[in-house]
């Protein structure tokens, strides 16, 4: 599936979790700053016939997530990685398949985070994730705290 | 399963969402003020063997909304019920079925919310849920507030 094999392994990671192989989820895209999840609307749509929140909130969750295993690896780095807390907003009902992408919130800095991680065996960071409307405009945003703790 | 034809209806209204079958939850309690919600970890389980971080959320916004919708439909009215937002925190791993319990956040009132619903079609109301601990203490905890909007 990826040729990028930092990318085969975290798809690998997503589906040996039960419930996130239950979200039939790809890897849609990772540039280096921004990582991007997709789930097909068949398997989240809730009684209104759009998206389910809490599948829009499970893979911003997972985005997230992935975006900060990924920036620890590529710094050589190991860690597990735990969200810590998220705030999340419903701003329009979905229609469509699941496309979250996250990136690092401003104001943060992976830098500081890996330093943290890499001095201290411990890091924190804000991730901002969304879904989009297919006709533009946000579904749903969300602001997560990750904890990364150092491995060995 | 229940002889509660509100709760079985519940129950039903939940299994009939893909990615709601797909938590394998059940109906666990329901007192009138609190409702319980409870899911085996074996389909929860993530990358660190404790409950998946998205699952918890889900549960517990799942808590929340079947609590709005069960007082909606015992005051006899019929409305959609959507989560606007919520705050999640994480607070320990948990490494135990799931059992999620969503109750009336304090300052709130059933009373005010039925009015507004059944007076302008459209009520809020915040909704505390959380997530414990089989040894005492807390999972996760969440505080949501849903909108619901009334039907015909």
């Amino acid at each position: 599936m990826h040729s990028d094999p930092t990318l085969a392994a975290l798809a690998a990671h997503y589906q040996a979790m039960p419930p996130v192989a239950a979200l039939r989820l790809r890897i849609a895209g990772y540039d280096g700053d921004t990582l991007r999840l997709h789930a097909p609307l068949a398997a989240h749509v809730n009684d209104k016939g759009c998206a389910f929140g809490g599948s829009l909130a499970s893979l911003m969750t997972l985005a997230g997530w992935g975006l900060v295993t990924l920036r620890i690896q590529q710094a050589g780095l190991a860690a597990d990685v735990f969200v810590a807390d998220s705030e999340v907003r419903f701003r329009a009902p979905l229609y469509a398949d699941l496309e979250a992408e996250a990136a690092l919130a401003d104001g943060e800095s992976w830098d500081a985070f890996l330093a943290d991680l890499r001095d201290r065996g411990r890091a924190r960071v804000f991730i901002d994730a969304g879904v989009r409307l297919p006709a533009g405009g946000v579904a749903v945003e969300s602001r997560a705290r990750f904890v990364a703790v150092g491995k060995g």
